[in-house]
């Protein structure tokens, strides 16, 4: 080959190279797993399918740990911060520096997650992953920054490729530490002004879904505020390349360096073989982003709940999937992933622990 | 006055006139109380409204213990067994000996409910207030039996107005018990063969629904089983006397003693003001029963879950009642009640522990 020729791999930076390995990793759920799991829920000491939606979720822990004998042992909620340069154009409740303000919250596990995750007795991790301004560490928040703060997605893509790899890598080693640490379940959460403004940009982009369908509130936009995050997506899907072909690249032009970084404990979890719990419509796009890049990794996925967002319901319609809780809540964090791990817990015990109609001498 | 004039309180039984003093001792929640949580609950820091339904929950559960720091700290779910004399009718999918076998199965901490309340943290009581056959007692199975099971409704009134009010009391003092072991959330689950007819019976009878709205397939019925169940239900209202302006006679003409129980567990936690926390459809006869007999009682039920049970719904529309969880369970014993205890300890500590803009300094 002479040195003029135009090698592919040469414009593919070494996070995405990296990147392309831990997508190379990741496999399928087995379908043998799963089958085995489903004849032991069917054969457990109770009418069968009485458990509802749960026996599902029981056989798809099952399934993802390759045993009849699912459990959780060690939960972990992973919240994922960052700030969007998209705020400037006026789509938010709030300026970005309440980011800073919450992290602390959490850090020092004030917040409403840390209490709720304090009911289910699951452990809160929260990392910097692309807060804007100071970079004086935050108590209690892991600093990890890949930058302050995405661009304004209105005027050119809101990370490079680069970028959103490297946040995507942070994910997925949260994951390993995590793993390391015997953690078995995560579950993903976030904090970052504007944010709900990159994930329906997302979810428009990867499920080619009207701009205005996937548009809500969040945390309490009023209606001027709500007509500029349509405009604003609307412009930033014109502004920029994207394409349900190219999972990063749709990433990095219109998400968030929080919303990479849970598409990276997804896949992380993928890869270690460890069920993911996702939360409401941010994290959704995280997980949307997640699939477009690595669609076996849905296999690993729990759907914990269905927010106020009406995007979201698009966002299971085109995921074919449904959530296990439908609370009206509209507060992220990963307070719909929290409370759902108590229920799949409780799932993977009826699974594990009740007598088949065999081993109790019945039948 | 002479001997011969009729006293009205001679034909009250003993059981029938303490429940009547249970009834007096039954207030409703102060609306003080219940604001002073709203306005805390709307000054946390958090968009106001973000944690959905479960806002209300801790606010229900502050009012009840009249502070604006609700806990719990402390939860047992009361089982409460029976049988039925209806089953003769063919309406089951399973014979009465199966109470006993699954009776026997929760003692031994095995059954579906006892793994869910294990991943709660919530502790388990079994009482057998009414099953047919042995009375030999079962190991973890408090032993309080009223009768050997009810008489068949279809011929005749299934409790005397004095059993049922025995059994309302038993669910009453089971509640005292509780408090003074330190329990401060009682949640109702239930087992027995044949009692998804009778609270179908119950529900036709307190909310003059049409008997085929408030039938389903219980535990497993087939559709002759269905036919049957409606025919039986049918004679049932037309052979004994119900009104809704009788509570108890209506519990004692078509309910049954485990019903009865858990319209006293109802009344027991209202009597004591702490939250109790109701199940499926079988579970929910008996918060019909207790808001007939003391429409106060009403105020201190939180309810956990819709089953698949199509006359849950109905009964959810006549209490204008909306449940936390909709899993499509059909299990009974308190399955639903158990898995949305988490949550209500989650909301709970949102609001005791969170810091108001105030306390944190902000605005």
């Amino acid at each position: 080959m002479s040195n003029q020729q135009p090698l592919n791999d040469v414009t593919v930076s070494s996070a995405e190279s990296r990147l392309a390995s831990v997508v190379e990793g990741i496999g399928r759920v087995d379908t043998l797993d799963l089958d085995r799991a489903r004849v032991r829920m069917d054969s457990l000491t109770k009418p069968v399918g009485s458990m509802g939606r749960l026996e599902q979720v029981a056989v798809q822990v099952a399934g993802i740990q390759g045993t009849e004998r699912p459990s959780i042992t060690k939960p972990r909620l992973i919240v994922c911060v960052g700030d969007h340069g998209v705020v400037a154009q006026g789509v938010a409740a709030y300026p970005s520096d309440v980011t800073r303000t919450m992290a602390f919250v959490i850090g020092q596990n004030l917040s409403a997650v840390c209490q709720l995750a304090a009911a289910s007795g699951v452990e809160v991790k929260a990392y910097d992953v692309g807060m804007a301004g100071s970079r004086e560490l935050i108590e209690g928040v892991l600093g990890v920054r890949i930058a302050d703060g995405t661009a304004d997605m209105t005027q050119g893509p809101a990370m490079t490729r680069e970028q959103a790899a490297l946040a995507v890598l942070v994910g997925v080693d949260a994951v390993t530490q995590a793993v390391s640490d015997g953690v078995d379940l995560v579950a993903i959460g976030e904090m970052g002004i504007g944010n709900s403004t990159a994930a329906a940009a997302l979810t428009a982009a990867y499920t080619a879904a009207p701009v205005a369908d996937c548009v809500g509130a969040g945390a309490g936009a009023d209606p001027s505020q709500l007509a500029r995050k349509i405009e604003a997506i609307t412009r930033a899907l014109q502004v920029n390349e994207v394409s349900t072909q190219d999972g990063l690249g749709t990433l990095a032009a219109v998400g968030g360096l929080e919303i990479a970084m849970m598409a990276g404990v997804v896949m992380g979890a993928a890869l270690n073989r460890i069920p993911v719990v996702t939360d409401g419509y941010i994290a959704g796009s995280g997980v949307l982003a997640a699939a477009s890049i690595s669609p076996d990794a849905l296999d690993y996925v729990i759907f914990s709940h269905r927010s106020a967002e009406p995007g979201h319901e698009y966002m299971y319609r085109y995921l074919n999937a449904e959530p296990l809780l439908a609370l009206d809540l509209r507060l992220g964090e990963g307070t719909g992933a929290v409370l759902a791990i108590p229920l799949i817990d409780g799932a993977c015990r009826v699974l594990a622990n009740m007598l088949t109609f065999e081993e109790a001498g019945i039948g």
